[in-house]
């Protein structure tokens, strides 16, 4: 992937959740909870903090969870892609 | 459980209230006040103050006394937790 | 009590204000205005203030006034207490 | 007096201003503009600015202009105080 | 005058604009537009930046013109004043 | 001229866009949109950052790009011109 | 081109997203997306981040994805511009 965040900001792939419900019936796209689970493609160079550049706690391949409706969705060459500020994520999965 | 929170954030398991009222109905899970005790779960490597990482104050074991309504609900593998930042714990209790 | 609050914040008893008008009627719980003084029963670890922890000013049995609906109702054990920050309390009462 | 305000804050004793209008009909309390005159009584132990305590510029028996609303109404022993902010206070009267 | 301003807050007393519009009709007061000149009668002691006290850049007699609706009336002996920050002044005629 | 802003400001003289629309019909004042070029005409003595005077980028004479609808404008003897921060003007057009 | 952004803004030149939607229909003007891809023109002199004057990560040629509706558009000599703070340019595309 060739998008480089700015920044405090990380590229991430989102990881669709499945499409099904409890009860068995497979969902359109609009009816679903939306996923809140993806993968670190990129990260920024760092967040300035009191006038220093901190790098990012976040990594490349980092499975992370995030906040419902952060950051702004971006299409690339046909991908769907997700970037948002580090703080916006708010764990690591491990 | 394997979730690492992110800068000064916390991983909470919800202590559920008792689900009876005074008059002895039980009741179901929308009509009860939001619980808002917990147990720490996961915390994470510390805040951000003045450029300088300060770890937290709480402690995994911890019981707490949070926010109703605070941080952002999470499911993983059929269990749900809580991930709030350590600034919405109000108190411990001992 | 075994409250320990967080950060700058304190855990008051509420002090009931008396519960008879001018008029001498006896008021139900709703009527009243809200009481405004309180004891302090627990204090946090300090005040983070530009990367120094700052010790609180509050300490434990000072009578104080604070701000009418600030902070957050809790009832442990059958008693309710008050968290709220110390910058919400107003004065010490001598 | 044995209210010892918290911080950047002061006890004032609010200066009633004549309760007569031009045309000499005496006003009932509700009808007349709040009252910004007042005298300091108690002062707090100072301001944190940047990590120093900065030491309060008004000082007991000051008669002070200050914001209309600003602050908070206290009864104690019959009498009324008003608890506010040194900020809130806009100019000493000399 | 005896108004000493706190802080960063000046003393203006303003200028009235003429009250004759264009076509010769003498306005009654509400009718005009706020005047927005005005003469610096007393200055604060200053303004505390990054913990050092700034004198302000205003001095008695200065005629300055400031945003409408800015700063606080007051009167005192009959006349009447305003007093509003060094920042709500715009800037000085010279 | 003889405005001397204060801060952060400068005095800007704004430049009229041409008042015909490309169908050749000339528009009264307010059907226009509002012009956003000026020229600098006086620049404050600078913004203070955290403590430390810094003199603005722009100086007499400069061509500018503002924000529309920033700043204050002001009638001095029959000239109009626009106070606004530094921080409103976009870009230098050279 | 000769606009010179001020402080930590930029000015971007829009890169037109195709005008045909899928069924290939050929869309006007208003019934598209906004475009989100640019190429930047000319970068401003850095921002001031805790009184040091840091220069901007971003540099003329490079190819940025930015916030839909951030930043201001300026039309010079027929041209169409945007320009906007380098916070608001999320990712540069590789």
């Amino acid at each position: 992937m060739n998008i480089k965040p700015l920044g405090d900001r990380v590229v991430i792939k989102v990881l669709e959740s499945e499409e099904t419900t409890k009860s068995g019936i497979v969902l359109p796209g609009t009816a679903k909870e939306k996923p809140m689970q993806g993968e670190i493609l990129a990260v920024g160079s760092g967040e300035i903090v009191d006038g220093k550049k901190v790098p990012l706690e976040l990594k490349v391949g980092d499975r992370v969870i995030y906040s419902k409706y952060a950051g702004t969705e971006v299409k690339m060459d046909g991908a769907e892609y997700l970037i948002l500020r580090q703080n916006d994520v708010l764990a690591i999965v491990e």
